[in-house]
């Protein structure tokens, strides 16, 4: 076990990531080790062939997550024991196993950029044996964090600058939950209902209450009055269990015009957020605040835009990403040397049966074209030089170097980039209805994107 | 730090659980204790209001996974403190929460089962202040590994006994992907190429290599002998990179006719698995199997029954539980005593208003009946007395007792249960066309499902 510092939050204890590996990636290595071509320079780079039906931009997340990883990809005596007894491989690679620590080159899109079709999102350099064993790891990271930051900007940019709390624990793998508060965040969430996640990442959390502790207390004044002796005129009382418009009187009149909020967490929520924000202000309670948290999307919060909501909680809709649950990013060899000679040079490498999952091989730069106005224009992908009219506008950046992370960013500066990205695209990238990538990826210097 | 037996494989060292929480079940404690109420036995249930939309039954996963979780649910000093910093909970509340241990009871279906809407998956029982705490965590655990065991069912059904390899792990949350591989297993999957998967529950690893290793070589052959030459001719090559039919011819050629496996990652997949093996037979290879890999879900495996396939890998679609990510089971307060006297009798409770989140009060138990065939016909869930001609079907057993856990099984005792519970059911049940819950739920003794 090491700790790894996991953003702004706590160190928490976690153990090396190397067994989040599929078997292939050692058996690889195995034979790699025994034919000789183990050594050879490699060049790995994560792209999607698409986004996911519709989308107009993806949401580059879980870069910082991948940096620990790397970190913490060790294979422990209990780990090489494991691989020994069921026979996964052999001696030699064993060995070689228990010595390893990554120590090659690591460029990519800083967490937060948006992305599209063909975008080299991350670029893993090295031994062909010290990148391989990365491919698992890397894209469980970046393929559940960036399909839950997609959701999250979409959320963010329906709701319009109300915030946003995401509440989706129970309905994800309990550490994928904690994942998913981080990628929110990114994404432009403002809370989270998930504990861990404020320990882990500091992220700020919120909560009050549940029908259950209405259901407890003999009526629903019961249940208020011991909330708000409790947690204070400011808390935020749920009036959905028995009838809201008495559970609206009942609040207001055990709180006073000060209580903080009512949520909703059922019915027709326009309508009753209207009926809640009418009543509220007939009692006086004009500065009290409603929040709706009931199966909510990007589209349910688009159509409650003129209601008189103040803030949106968002549970399974966030954490499965809204339809998508994953990216479809993948992780390809697509330069190679052509000997184990550390000065042979590099080849570009692709698979080229027909069926659809070939890729543009060569180590590749990025860059995003703007147009005379500012904003981006074309997703610009190449191999060789960077043309001079776009050196300035490149996207990769060096994310470890020689083995050592280069860069630890906090979550408000991946928030902050991600919101800039994303105010730099086209107009219609925020629009909800489904469409073509907003920005075309177009492939320069003799690469084609087939 | 505590360390538990995860299921058959080796001991994991897994901090606590107890962060895993909505921020909402520590305030309503607070206020609970303050008011008096926290100590009131307090029953809640586990159970979902529907199945995802057309599914015809649901499967029970994770319940070993929810007892290491509630043994684990502690709140160490640095959570404590962490909690105090961040004024969560008043002091009061801190204190009770430092001595925490689950002291009440658990009832829950055996894990494998099948269920239905209403089916009560799980019964805690205790104090309200010791089961409300619980929540999150247990919802977490049922809604992902249930969500992921029910595809699984689906597609050992549609495979019709060949046998289906787990390989999505890079698809999912990189912890998600572990608990993935075991609800895979239970829902009737044979292997996974996930490490940890086969570190921490034993499940069978399998895997040799990926595109990258063939790419890697100056030539196919280079690559097909590299990987023979150190894996064995019964390995599995991977013959999609370049041409399927050359591929297949050097395969052999190398191999020889023992080689052990060819397996086909994209294309026309019917119809490049039959002229693969007329290729193999012709070339003598008649024992080489066909593995097939591509982006596979339930309907593409059974659209492949006739075709000459001897074993699935499955990725995507299986760990995103192929279109239902998530159950939507809830945890719900049913039934409380109606003071904190310990020998106060328990009163049923639930959500009354309007807007289709209602729930049938009381502690229920719930029993399959059968038909005069022995096939299963009807969920029957009731309060108060089970009825004679039920009491031997009931489907609750006990699995914590005054905070012991009573039961630790194997996945393979799990996977059996499965695949019994399945074949209990009337045919139907394994159709992958959309419909009915394959069983109507009853309700017995004046409850109504509503």
């Amino acid at each position: 076990m090491t700790t790894a510092d996991l953003g702004r939050g706590r160190r928490v204890g976690v153990p090396s990531t190397a067994l989040f590996t599929d078997q292939y990636e050692l058996t690889m290595l195995q034979a790699a080790l025994k034919s000789g071509t183990a050594g050879r320079r490699s060049v790995f780079e994560v792209f999607t062939r698409r986004l996911p039906e519709g989308r107009r931009y993806g949401v580059v997340a879980g870069t910082g997550r991948v940096l620990d990883a790397v970190e913490n990809f060790r294979f422990d005596p209990d780990v090489l024991a494991f691989l020994r007894e069921k026979d996964i491989v052999d001696g030699a690679t064993l060995d070689w196993l228990a010595g390893y620590r990554f120590s090659g080159d690591i460029w990519g899109y800083p967490e937060g950029e948006v992305y599209f079709p063909g975008s080299p999102i991350l670029r893993v350099e090295g031994s062909f044996a010290e990148c391989v064993l990365l491919e698992t790891v890397i894209l469980s990271i970046l393929n559940h964090d960036s399909a839950i930051a997609a959701a999250a900007s979409r959320m963010s940019s329906a709701a319009g600058g109300r915030p946003l709390i995401e509440m989706g624990a129970r309905r994800t793998h309990e550490l994928s939950a904690v994942a998913a508060s981080r990628a929110a965040y990114v994404g432009g969430f403002a809370s989270t209902s998930d504990l861990a996640a404020g320990f882990r990442y500091d992220i700020p959390t919120v909560g009050t209450s549940a029908h259950a502790f209405t259901l407890l207390h003999d009526s629903e004044r019961d249940a208020f009055r011991a909330q708000v002796d409790s947690l204070g005129g400011g808390t935020t009382l749920l009036v959905d269990t028995y009838d809201v418009a008495e559970a609206v009187r009942t609040a207001v009149d055990i709180a006073g015009p000060e209580l903080g909020a009512v949520r909703i967490d059922s019915g027709d929520l326009l309508l009753v957020a209207h009926r809640v924000r009418q009543q509220l202000d007939e009692l006086g309670a004009t500065d009290t605040k409603i929040i709706v948290t009931s199966d909510l999307d990007e589209y349910a919060i688009a159509s409650l835009a003129a209601a008189p909501v103040d803030a949106y909680g968002v549970g399974t809709q966030l954490v499965t990403g809204s339809g998508h649950p994953t990216a479809s990013m993948v992780y390809k060899l697509v330069a190679r040397a052509e000997s184990a000679d550390p000065g042979a040079p590099l080849v570009p490498v692709a698979k080229k049966s027909s069926g659809g999952k070939t890729s543009v091989g060569g180590r590749k730069w990025a860059a995003r074209r703007l147009d005379g106005h500012g904003v981006a224009e074309a997703e610009v992908i190449g191999t060789g030089e960077v043309p001079d009219e776009l050196a300035g506008r490149q996207l990769l950046v060096p994310l470890v170097e020689g083995g050592e992370v280069l860069v630890r960013e906090t979550l408000d500066v991946i928030r902050d980039r991600h919101a800039a990205a994303r105010a730099g695209l086209p107009l219609s990238a925020t629009q909800l209805s489904r469409g073509e990538p907003v920005l075309p990826t177009e492939y320069a210097h003799g690469t084609s994107g087939s």
